[in-house]
Parts: structure tokens; C-alpha cells; sequence
């Protein structure tokens, strides 16, 4: 057993029910790696958990939050073959990782570029496997064709820029702050939609010539199902990631047919280990080596210190950041 | 020219406004070819193209209805290799099959199986190409999966029950009448539901163990797309390919998120040449064997001829068929 220091959520509630606190992790078995965590990423999925609205999947730690983390392997299980102590990984799990030490089952993980330090690659998990999950492997985007990006200014969303742009993809990001489209310009933005009371789709027209997007990754959800649809170019998909604009929308199927388009729901947390192994092993084959280059790179809000946290989440909550938050031990 | 008997659609209105009328056909140009069309199946949309709620695709004749046909070639283009007069072929178009002669791509004909006779070759394309279309190539249906289909009396339903037993999936069929799921029993479906109310998700989750269906096809829509998330399995396909009970409905993203689940949209009738050829030569190589076999084979409501297009679309508006109407000259 180790003790670790973690974040604790008292109870459901506002910022204040966050506190340090300790909490024991069992030794490596089988095929796990003992990870030492030096900085984990913040999301929004943490301050709904720290709500009471977002549980943690069974077998996860209910009261401490983290869903992404970098640091070193200290020791590992009898039948675990890719990594040894004073390994850097970086990886996603389903809970718990805003703690000193973790266990991680070694599939799951993802080696740390020498490039990058640990609160660099702390931003990395969660938004480019979003990312390279919802737009390459889902959404299959291929070189030509136009992807709207919503909320491109938020971690997800400065990802998903990057590896469109990388794709060889036009496209076409929204945000609600002219700020934010200001800064994605600075990461390649060519095409950057103002959006105002949830329209958006006339813009995606004119900036694509009438062919219209072939892909949208969504995370407002509700308040824009109708926009997406109508800026859907024919047979395209909408990847659902998050719904900060509410959960239920007025679908009209008959757009829905008349474009062939599809409707797709996509979370990670929870995915089975296989398939977020699978994503990870992906990842590392095809993303890894760009990180390494340096043509992708997290975008980092600030880094502050673990005991940060509740400023960390108010910050977040306030929608001040662009790009990742990042806190570290 | 080729003076041909139609069915002529002479304004939009009630069945009384169907007749029977003369239009020049031209000779086939390129690799077309001119069927002399024996008999064509009756579909919905030909009932709502006659009230004038759903047009013809531009390159279409607006006035003359007809999706599905059987026939003999009478003539080639000068580049058609793969069919020559007298060869019996059987397909969909986007429009004007309801005429004794009809111009068609030939890589979008299906030859017709020694065993059928026209009227029964006419029964089979839309809704085999539909099903197929649906369950195999975009749903990935595979043996052990739960398939929940709507309307299971329908052309449709009754040629996805068949394809869906053929690869091997539990099929579960869901109908308001008792009586059509009793004659689908016939056709050997194990597992019926009869709909009240808009409910069925509760049976699914009773006939499957809990694990509800990877796959619905459903032609139902907005009434049914709160029931559909429900009864979906995680990771679960909704594809919709008709709108019998309204184009709107309340979508949950929630549910959609937390499945992972997609819904599609799916019409065959929009669909660019190419993709119609691909779907009838994978349709050629793969399901064509299993109606030579007898394995596969159109369910008919009745054959009526030509003249009596009007009492035909009245028994389909009253819902009174199981299976296909057809038609011949």
C-alpha cells in the first residue's frame, strides 16, 4: 500500500467541498503500472462530478476527481512488459488521477515526447484522444473535405484544430468570443465563425462555398441541433462530444434523411479497456511521432499548483481559460 | 422514340387523379438500356409523390410515379456490355417505373433469378435493397446481434426479418396488428412485439436478457425516437428510413452520449448513380445466390394490373397490405 495525497470532494457542492486529503493505492498487480503523478489535467467532466451530476464508472474513486495525468512509472505488476521505473506516461483514466500516485493498467498508456515537460503532456490526454477519436477514427476526415469545429476555442476544440489542419481538412471553427477566434488565428484558424444567438449555419455556407461540412464535432449539444443539421454537408455526421448547451434538442428527421446525415454520441470515460486501449495504441502510432516533431503541441491555459484547485475550477466554470488548465503536484 | 403506356399523376390530389396516358421514351444512348417493364412494385412514396409531398429528383419525370420495376431488355446503348435484348432484369429508379418502358444505367439492374416470375421479381428491389442497404452495409449486422425492426409487416420489414435471420441475428419485430405478426411468425420470426401506445423498449430489454439491440431499423421516426435510444444497446445504431409516425421528435442527447449510440438517416431515392450501381452490384454478388436457392423470397400482398393503380394506392393508404402491392401491365 501507498498513501497518497489526492483531491477529495467533501460532498456534492460548490468549489469549497474540494480539500486535500489521503488515500491508500494498493501495489501494482498482473499487467498495472504505479504511476507517480506530476501534473493532471482539469476538465469539465471534474467540476460536474464535484456537482454530484457526473459519477465515475464502477471501480473508479467516486470522491476524487482527475481524468488525465503525466508522470513516472515507480513500479510495476509481474506481467507488465512496456515500461519500467522512471518511464514518463501520460494517459486518461476513468477517475482519480488528482492524486500523488495511480494505478494504470500499461496498455492505457502513452509514453511522454522528450519535448515535453509534465504539465505540457498533463494537457494532452483527454482533448487529442477526443480529438483523434471523434475526427480521424469516427469521423473518418480525410484531406479536402470542411469540418466544423465547435467551441474551437476550448481544450477539445484547439485539438481538434490541430489535427484537422493536420488532416489536410478545411476548417471552420466557432466560438461565441471573437477573443478566442483571435487567438485560434494564432494556431492556423483560416476559417472563424462569431457565433451569435446559436446561428451559424449561413456562415459555414459562405465560408464553404455551398458544399457545406462534412463533419461536425458538437459540444453544445441541444441548442444547436438544428444549426448542425442545416450546415451538414450530404451524408454527413455530427459527433456529439459535449452538451453545455443543453441535452435535448427538437430533431427533425426529415433533414436528417433527406441528407443522409447521422447523429453520433461519443464520451470516453466510459468506453470498455479494450477500446481506450485500442485508442491509445492508435495514438501512439499515429499522433505520437507529430508531438514529438512539434507540429502538434498542447495549448496550455496555466499551470497551477495542485492546492490551486478550487481557483482552478472556478476559473473554469467561468469559462475564462483558453485551452487546457493544468494542475500540478 | 418509343411511345409508351403510363401512369400519369395529373395533379396532386387523391387517388382519382392517377391515369392511364401515353409518354415518348427516348432510344438508350451510351450504356443504357430500354426495359420493356412487365410489373412494378407500389411504395409509400409513390402515394406521397401523387399527394405532391414528395417530388421526383431533377432528371426525373415529376408526374409519372413508380421506384421499382421487372422487365425484359428490348434495346442497348452502344456501350452497354452487360445485358442484351431479352435478358430478364429487375431494379430501382428514381422515378417513372410505372410506364411500359423505361430507360435504365446498367450497372444499376439486377438480373432476375430463373425461379421469379416479373410480378415477383418487382417486389424485390426497394425493399431488399432497402434492408440489405440498412442492416448489412451501413448497420454491419452480425450473427448473435439483436436487431429490433419496425413495421416488421411492411416490404421492408418482411425482407429485413429474412436478412436479418439469414446473417444469423436475433430479430425482433415490432408491428401494431396482431394479425401481421402472426403472418411474420409464418416467415419465421421468433421474437414479435406488439406495439400499444409507442411503447416497446420494456420487451426488448425481456426478449434480449437486458441487453437490448445493436441495430434498429425504423420507419416509424418521431413517435418512436425516445423508445429507440431506450431500446438501443451501448454503442447501438438507430437508422431511420421513414417518417410514418412524424418528422419531429424530442431528442435526449443525454441518452445519446451515455449509449455512445448513433441515429442515421437513410433514403435509397437521392442517392447519386454511382452509389446505387455499387449498392446493386454488392446486392448482385452477395443476395442474389439466396433467391436462386429459394433461401430468400419477396413477400407479395397481391398482383393487380396497371389499370387498377388507383384501388392499389387506397388499399396501401389504408394500411391493409402485408407485404408488396404490385403492379402489371
Amino acid at each position: 500500500m501507498i498513501t497518497a495525497r489526492v483531491i477529495r470532494i467533501s460532498e456534492p457542492g460548490g468549489v469549497e467541498v474540494l480539500r486535500l486529503d489521503q488515500s491508500e493505492i494498493a501495489e501494482p498487480g498482473g499487467s498495472e503500472v504505479l504511476v507517480a503523478v506530476r501534473a493532471a489535467g482539469l476538465n469539465r467532466a471534474d467540476v460536474l462530478q464535484r456537482r454530484g451530476l457526473y459519477p465515475a464508472p464502477p471501480g473508479y474513486p467516486q470522491d476524487i476527481p482527475g481524468l488525465e495525468f503525466a508522470g513516472e512509472v515507480v513500479r510495476v505488476g509481474p506481467r507488465a512488459r512496456c515500461y519500467q521505473p522512471g518511464d514518463r506516461v501520460m494517459g486518461i483514466t476513468a477517475g482519480g488521477a488528482m492524486s500523488t500516485h495511480l494505478l494504470a493498467r500499461e496498455r492505457e498508456l502513452i509514453p511522454i515526447p522528450m519535448r515535453l515537460s509534465f504539465a505540457e503532456a498533463a494537457a494532452i490526454p483527454e482533448v487529442f484522444l477526443t480529438a483523434y477519436d471523434a475526427l480521424l477514427i469516427q469521423g473518418g476526415l480525410r484531406a479536402g473535405q470542411a469540418v466544423l469545429i465547435h467551441s474551437i476555442g476550448s481544450g477539445v476544440g484547439s485539438a481538434a484544430l490541430q489535427l484537422g489542419l493536420l488532416a489536410g481538412a478545411q476548417v471552420i471553427g466557432t466560438s461565441r468570443s471573437e477573443l478566442k477566434l483571435e487567438t485560434c488565428r494564432g494556431l492556423g484558424l483560416k476559417h472563424a465563425v462569431l457565433v451569435k444567438d446559436a446561428a451559424f449555419a449561413r456562415q459555414v455556407r459562405e465560408q464553404t462555398e455551398g458544399r457545406m461540412a462534412q463533419l461536425i464535432l458538437d459540444t453544445v449539444g441541444g441548442a444547436y441541433l438544428g444549426e448542425n443539421i442545416e450546415a451538414l454537408a450530404p451524408g454527413g455526421q455530427i459527433i456529439v462530444i459535449g452538451l453545455l448547451g443543453g441535452a435535448r434538442g427538437d430533431l427533425s428527421l426529415n433533414s436528417l434523411l433527406a441528407k443522409r446525415a447521422s447523429i453520433h454520441g461519443s464520451v470516453l470515460r466510459s468506453r470498455s479497456l479494450e477500446e481506450k486501449a485500442a485508442l491509445a495504441q492508435g495514438f501512439i502510432r499515429e499522433l505520437l511521432p507529430r508531438f514529438e516533431s512539434g507540429e502538434l503541441r498542447p495549448v496550455i491555459d496555466r499551470v497551477m499548483p495542485m492546492d490551486s484547485i478550487q481557483q482552478a475550477q472556478r476559473r473554469m466554470e467561468q469559462n475564462l481559460n483558453f485551452g487546457k488548465i493544468v494542475l500540478q503536484w
